[in-house]
Order: structure tokens, then sequence, then C-alpha cells
């Protein structure tokens, strides 16, 4: 069968590098997971396997997640912002989406203390 | 008083323009509201004063999101990403966050129909 590319694809906004943030959410408990960035193959290969793919910006390559750990995300539904560059994927977890072991890659809370006055010189 | 500056800007990785993507998402629906940029200085200013600053891309300058709108993000928690290179915002939108007047930015599905075959030459 001849490859499908996106019909939306001249609507997207990638950036300068082709790619498009994609914001990743548990679509059960609605907890955010991730975020990493997808060009128009990835994206194309989400719609059509069901499966999240994104591109690796330090390997250079696409990236079907969860293809070494097992723990991959299955879509539930995929959505576009309304400036129409950013990526939003509701999702199964088939486990931890981190590559430190947790849920989530958002586990590192910033709060007021982290701020410090100016240094003595 | 002093101004303050991030303790942790040195560990944040901020992109080739000073930015780092954040992510919105409402604290007690858990839904995803927007993504926008911060530079170190929005990140200041969110976290000292409990509202959300962003940097506008588009007008190059620091952004009080709902100063025109009204429609404020009071911050409930700030979190980091694993590799440091996103933000996540769970704060409480006292009005729609999307200029279009919708709650939330994603209110646009795509399906694989979206997809098509190559174009007939």
């Amino acid at each position: 069968m001849a490859e499908k590319s996106l019909k939306l694809t001249g609507d997207l906004k990638f950036n300068e590098s082709g790619l498009i943030p994609a914001i990743v959410q548990d679509a059960d408990t609605g907890e955010v997971l991730m975020l990493a960035y997808m060009n128009k193959e990835s994206l194309r290969r989400t719609l059509t396997s069901n499966e999240v793919w994104f591109y690796s910006r330090s390997r250079q390559e696409l990236w079907h997640k969860g293809e070494t750990s097992g723990n991959r995300l299955l879509v539930r539904s995929v959505w576009l912002d309304c400036d129409r560059d950013t990526i939003l994927v509701r999702a199964h977890p088939t486990g931890p989406v981190c590559h430190t072991g947790n849920k989530t890659c958002f586990f590192q809370q910033l709060v007021e203390p982290d701020l410090e006055g100016p240094q003595e010189v």
C-alpha cells in the first residue's frame, strides 16, 4: 500500500528543525508524563500505528517509544493546539515512561527557595 | 530588595534562544491547557509571584498570562522534567486559557483520516 502523508502537514507549524513538541498525557489518570519532539514521519506513524513515535534530537533518528524498554505508549487520541505548533497525545503507558524508572518525567518540583539572592563578590 | 536569580539556572537547559517549553495543566481537572515558552526571568517571576509568566516569541517580550484578557493562571506547583529541558506548571485558570475562548488550546483532534494517499500528478 502506498505510504500516506499528512493532509494537515502544510498547516502544522514544525520548527526550523522540522520538529513539533508533543506532550504525552496519561489518558486514564490525566498525569502529564513527558514531552518530546515529532517530525512529520513520527506523527504519521503515531496516527497510523496507535503507538507513539518521536524523533530523537540526540540520536537524530525516529524513536519508537518503548522499543528498548518495552514501555510503550498506546495512543488514545491526538490533539493539536490553536497555534498548530504543539501536539498533545493522550495515551496509555504500558510501564514507567521515564528512563529513571519514574512513572512520569516530571518528578522534580521547583520552588521559590530554588531562587537565591545576588552572590557575594 | 535585591532581585533573586535561579540557583538552578545553570542546571536548566534553555534552548539556543534562551527559552524552555512550559506545559500548563489545570491543577484541579488535570486538563492540559497550553504550551508556551519561558526565559529565565519569566520562570523567576512565575516562582515568586504565583502567577504564570511566559516569554512571547512573536512579541519578543515578557508575557504575563492574562494581563490583557484577565484570564490568569494561578500557580499551584512547578515541575522540571528528568532532562531539565521542560517545565510543567500545575495551575488554576481564572478563565478560558485560549485566545479563541476555549478552555484549553488543545481543542482540535487529529485522526488517521487526516492522512491522505499520494496526490495524483
